[in-house]
């Protein structure tokens, strides 16, 4: 089969590889009904991550089981299922405690940029469908594998309740799901930092009540003046540079939360002013497992439709073109037809 | 009258000054009930916080109200009353959202190591009781003041439920008091991290179930040991230094939570570590406020003895022989009587 495989930076091409096969009785073949691009997998693509060998790329899928291993039992061939970007067994003291991004048997899914994918654990990873869904819903259910459910997850950590006041930094693709997370926790007001109008737009439709382009200094200024001088009581973190943490740091009121699900890169924290700061923090790798069932019944019963964060829709042949395009931000987020 | 003066560090004595006056109409003259020293004194002590003018030192008091200004409503001369180490208004926009401590006007106490003091902001600050309480009542009223609704707020910050597994790293006055408030908040399982017998025995009868002598990495494994592997649910940090963090965030569970109320002194911490590790923070200067009218009806009621963690008692005049106690470890808190 064709397969997305990075080389090094910058190198990135479909090519043939084997069509992947049960390694452990554990592990599900899928066909996958759609494939896409992460904003994670710019990275190594930009060399901000080591690439030591070649880079079997994507981890973000729904599809058809077409094969399981002999001891996976609540998914069958046929079945269509979506995962998560992380393998967890889902039984394991930190799945059962909701945390199945730090199963103790975690993985990281890979791969998944191709039409099969080896999955892992199945058991634990996989959700199916009562039904083989219609396919207009298949982008909804793509992005409920990671970007969505990462969005979701910045939300949950950042504790959006009924009526919040919440500020979302970061306007890709998961700071946007994040301002839809944020509107079906009920939030009140949803504050979308963004710079870009296309995606101000898309902010405004998945919820986003008001746009502040202003960043630092003025961009704080700009939320105390729309927050009363109080701040925000939730911050989802979307990016994960010095100056955007700098930025969620100043916006959240003292007593309030900020998730983060960007990769801190060149980030540290001074303790005094986290601590007179009195900001409640939870980050890290969404536990997107936790939220598959509630996620996926939400888009098979249309109450949202998260694959409109894809904006740009690309045959698999022609990845390369995709990872450009995210790469100079002429697109959201890249989908990728199989 | 007679008042504790901190001239330059290791310099401290009991010296004549006036009384205090009714300086503003929101505020209130006490006569104290009791005082005391609290760990955070020692800073400027040692000389780890800088002291650029003589220091009317003490924060922590209960007493009668003795004057009160134009504005004062909520409390009245003959009331006995319990206060706050942070001055707040009590209905500014942090205030409602119970975190008092970082009140929009707020001050932190000073001057209470003497028989009276002014407390500002009274009506915000102060709470009385419907009656005075008899005297041996007092050392534990005196604790809520302060100890204990620091520990308080470190459990409540670490998010301690019914059923929980708490760490207490430090031994000190504070994690004491997080030990005792943990206990009262259903934790079942409570490890106290102490090295001196005399504390253990303390810990304990504040309800710790476990007591690590370790620290270090070898700390870290007999907690992982005690946790069948897993970690704390919740981790208490009463320290303030790189090492005490350190610990605090190994122990935790992923999406455990840590409530930190020591200062941090040198404290730093990586963000990526922060976020691969996906530990829940809160700390910063407790809101006492929100806990006082609580832990005063749980001292009244007789459910709770905080003022044990006074074990050396020294009149006023004595104040400099408390504060080389505390630092030379021979005392875990002094209480002053006046």
């Amino acid at each position: 089969m064709l397969a997305t495989i990075l080389h090094k930076p910058g190198d990135i091409s479909c090519e043939e590889v084997a069509d992947p096969e049960i390694l452990l009785p554990t592990d599900a073949i899928i066909k996958l009904s759609a494939s896409c691009i992460c904003g994670s997998d710019l990275w190594p693509f930009r060399g901000l991550q080591p690439v030591d060998r070649p880079m079997h790329m994507g981890h973000e899928y729904c599809g058809v089981v077409v094969e399981v291993g002999a001891e996976v039992r609540t998914v069958r061939p046929g079945q269509f299922v979506v995962g998560s970007f992380c393998i967890s067994d889902n039984t394991c003291p930190h799945c059962r405690f909701g945390f199945q991004s730090s199963c103790m048997q975690r993985e990281f899914m890979s791969g998944a940029q191709a039409p099969y994918a080896r999955v892992p654990l199945a058991d634990g990873t996989l959700v199916a469908t009562a039904e083989v869904p219609s396919p207009d819903l298949v982008p909804h259910l793509l992005a409920v594998s990671d970007v969505l459910g990462t969005g979701w997850y910045a939300a949950d950590a950042a504790e959006v309740r009924q009526g919040s006041t919440v500020v979302v930094v970061g306007d890709g693709a998961v700071g946007l799901m994040g301002v839809l997370a944020a509107k079906e926790m009920g939030a009140e007001r949803i504050i979308a930092m963004s710079r870009h109008e296309s995606r101000q737009r898309l902010a405004r439709e998945f919820g986003a009540t008001d746009i502040v382009a202003e960043r630092g200094e003025e961009g704080v200024a700009r939320i105390r003046d729309l927050t009363g001088g109080v701040g925000a009581d939730s911050v989802l973190e979307c990016v994960g540079t010095a100056q955007s943490f700098d930025q969620a740091l100043a916006c959240a009121r003292p007593g309030g939360t900020i998730g983060y699900v960007g990769v801190p890169h060149g980030v540290t924290f001074d303790g005094q002013r986290l601590f007179f700061g009195q900001k409640r923090m939870l980050g890290g790798p969404a536990p997107v497992r936790r939220f598959l069932p509630d996620l996926i019944d939400r888009v098979l019963n249309g109450k949202i439709r998260p694959g409109k964060v894809f904006d740009l829709e690309l045959p698999l042949a022609h990845v390369a073109d995709g990872y450009r395009a995210m790469d100079e931000r002429r697109a959201v987020k890249v989908m990728l037809t199989l």
